[in-house]
């Protein structure tokens, strides 16, 4: 099955100037030994040849000292063991297609790119899983694992950048989850290096374990500040035999979002439904020409996959839907070229979108999904206050909308109104019920707003258990805490 | 939808002699601050009183010197505030029907029943959750979501008796979870008293957040060790229309357990796949006489959900694949009440074994499926060298069997044996690429095996979040760890 979407979105924050730091990574007696670890040709100091590990999607340079590409464990723990006795910062990395700097050297030290450890290790197609090094790009797993008939759900936009290590690390999310979940659900156990070097082995290969804490679902998610993944399980699922997608425009949000629970109603769980706001659908037609109504002020595309005769039943079952709740321009796919033709306009939102600005705050807040509509009311009207376009489009299967605010980044004034309005949508999530991110972590773009969704007791015990694994804040320091 | 059982399998272990502790619960100046807490009415302290929260499944009796019911979440803090102050283990308990004494005071203090929070707050039917109070029966809960037409997947077989509450604690499994995994899949948000008494929100309402480390899945399958949940919100599906069960003997449990993944080579995810031994169908046989075939070396019992077409459609290539794969004595449902008669055979194990021994060791190890044939001839061959008999049943669709050692609770030799046994299937799940423990946990009575399962650093950092978190070991103490 093809993904849904087939390019990334990549932020085009402010470039800002170089931070760069000094950490004893940079003494040279630290860099033999580093040399004599990973193997002289798998070390970068030079600035030049470590600049492009400085940033990811947000594009703030903070470039490290070193950066190493390991290829065996054994050599990450040895890598943390020297950096807890001279302690340096250490940054893991993976495709560094992130959206809040989760694999940037904030504090400068040492970057471990997992490039070298790509190797699919094992599909076992008898009882579904996978096992796989960190540095596999999402995509060519998906790929491996589909030429077995099996499937491995989660879909980030970033899909053929990221590692799938990173994606365990971050949590990632995508358009599959309104009925899939997210990366989590699909962890069955890991091998993880501690901050300390040490060695372990989380969870196991079936998906029923509970053998002590869970600490796979520890370590997913915890941006890569409790340990490094140097070996995943992960759960597969028979790769669903059709997908059909049907897309509608509706005059209104509410109109389009109120069929959300309607499809919940007559049974149906899609895989994916996407929304996009009348600025979304009036920035690809002003581009793209695909010939949608000037009359639509939302756009939903709504996918349901399975079996063949299954996927014709509940495509219908979406047309009526919405078509009842006011959907116009019905289109279903009937062949896959129908298929891949109704999420073009899906694929030509970032392309389109970008001449409204040339810096983008892409922020991935997420709501109860029956409050989508309020949400994108508020991120109107936070754009209007602040004189700050905004571009609303993501997952209204699950409530995760991506609200952009678009500005030009060699304007001070615009750049300070658009950063300004980041922090009111954050705070109306969270009023609406919901929170600040839905799929891209917190990092250091986020971890000022970090106590806008998290009481300070949850925040203590957070730092707690990060000083009980990391009691010298080697691993990934900067982030998420203030 | 009904579940597919209607009976908690009890265990009937050994009834050891009393183990009664002394801590500074028992001192009056402490019962008289609790009774101020939760009020003298519901406070227990006499022996008689007491005894009924001394054990659970396990029946072993370990008395807790007080009882408490508090009926809100302030009243948890101040209980663990002094247990702090006066150094007294506190354990909380649900329906009280685990399997390796989890919610069994084994060092004696406070034993907390959530019994009296027992309310469900809200459900949401446009957002797909429920808020809930952990006293709240886990079969209370679905009646409740299925009256909206929703479905709260996780079905452990003590789902009459279990309180939500500890099923989150436990990270309870069930029969379902072939498709729909396990409790912690299903667990949006908590509130939870820490051990120091501070309360906590983890996750929220949204099926994606990525904020902060997810401490919501730590706490799941916690064992209680981390923190007492006081309010659990989950996630919910839309309740599908129907079921349908197909049921086949086969001459032996490698042909049954081949049939498992053909399934999946058909792009079919049944929502149960059950299997049987021999000694289980002659268990049932002669007890029940229900005419299963005196050729049947194993039974399967396969149930699909969805449309009406869909599991028309589906259950009819169940029937095929079994065929195919040697299956006899095919019997697919047609009427609600065929679909009921099938299930009679799964329902009438327990009381069925029972003949076999009045001890039971009901361990719940886990394998790769494709290696459940291999594990029923191991224990097969560890009981014939023991002189214990077994009876295997259990979850082949996640290969979660419930390996059953039976003797007589009066013969000390015997008892030894089974022991002896249990040891040594753990033994053989580990070397199966499987865990010890698939649904029941460690609790204390798998706390000797727990370095079977894990490796010493792994258990290591285990301890180390424990301290963390609970410095004092106040919380549930002489679980998990030996």
């Amino acid at each position: 099955m093809e993904n849904f979407l087939s390019e990334n979105e990549t932020s085009e924050r402010a470039t800002l100037p170089q931070k760069r730091a000094r950490t004893a990574a940079s003494d040279s007696d630290v860099q033999e030994r580093l040399r004599a670890i990973v193997g002289a040709e798998h070390v970068l100091t030079e600035p030049e040849r470590v600049e492009p590990y400085a940033q990811d999607a947000v594009k703030e340079k903070f470039p490290p000292e070193v950066v190493l590409f390991p290829r065996i464990t054994k050599e990450i723990s040895e890598i943390l063991r020297l950096a807890n006795e001279r302690r340096f910062p250490v940054t893991a990395r993976g495709g560094g297609v992130g959206y809040t700097g989760g694999a940037v050297p904030v504090e400068g030290g040492v970057v471990i790119g997992t490039d070298r450890m790509n190797e699919i290790k094992e599909i076992n197609v008898a009882d579904l899983y996978v096992v796989t090094e960190p540095g596999v790009v999402t995509y060519a797993l998906q790929q491996a694992v589909e030429k077995h008939k099996l499937f491995f759900p989660p879909d980030p936009s970033s899909y053929k950048q990221s590692f799938i290590g990173g994606n365990i690390a971050e949590n990632a999310g995508g358009i599959r989850s309104a009925k899939y979940g997210v990366t989590k659900h699909y962890v069955l156990g890991l091998e993880v290096v501690l901050p300390s070097g040490e060695i372990i082995r989380t969870g196991g290969v079936t998906s029923k374990n509970v053998v002590g804490f869970d600490l796979t679902g520890l370590i997913c998610g915890s941006e890569g500040m409790l340990g490094i993944i140097t070996e995943a399980t992960l759960r597969l699922l028979p790769l669903p035999e059709a997908t059909r997608t049907v897309r509608a425009t509706f005059r209104t949000m509410e109109e389009a979002c109120l069929c959300v629970p309607r499809f919940a109603q007559r049974s149906l769980v899609p895989v994916a439904i996407e929304v996009m706001d009348k600025h979304a659908i009036e920035a690809i037609e002003n581009e793209f020409a695909f010939g949608i109504s000037k009359n639509a002020g939302a756009l939903l595309l709504v996918a349901v996959d399975g079996a063949p005769e299954e996927v014709e039943r509940a495509s219908l079952i979406v047309e009526e839907v919405m078509r009842a709740g006011g959907g116009f321009d019905v289109l279903r796919a009937v062949t896959p070229a129908d298929e891949d033709r109704l999420w073009d306009v899906r694929r030509a939102l970032s392309p389109a979108i970008k001449k409204y600005g040339t810096l983008k705050f892409n922020e991935d807040v997420v709501v109860p999904r029956s409050r989508v509509p309020e949400l994108i009311r508020r991120a109107e009207e936070i754009g209007r206050r602040n004189e700050t376009f905004v571009v609303n489009f993501g997952h209204a299967g699950d409530g995760n909308i991506h609200v952009n605010f678009m500005c030009d980044r060699e304007d001070a004034e615009a750049v300070k109104r658009a950063r300004k309005s980041v922090g009111e949508i954050f705070a109306a999530a969270v009023e609406l019920g919901g929170t600040i991110s839905g799929e891209h972590g917190i990092g250091y773009t986020k971890a000022p707003y970090l106590d806008m969704a998290l009481g300070a007791a949850t925040i203590d015990l957070m730092k707690k258990i990060k000083r009980a694994l990391d009691p010298n804040n080697i691993l990934n320091p900067g982030k998420m805490f203030v």
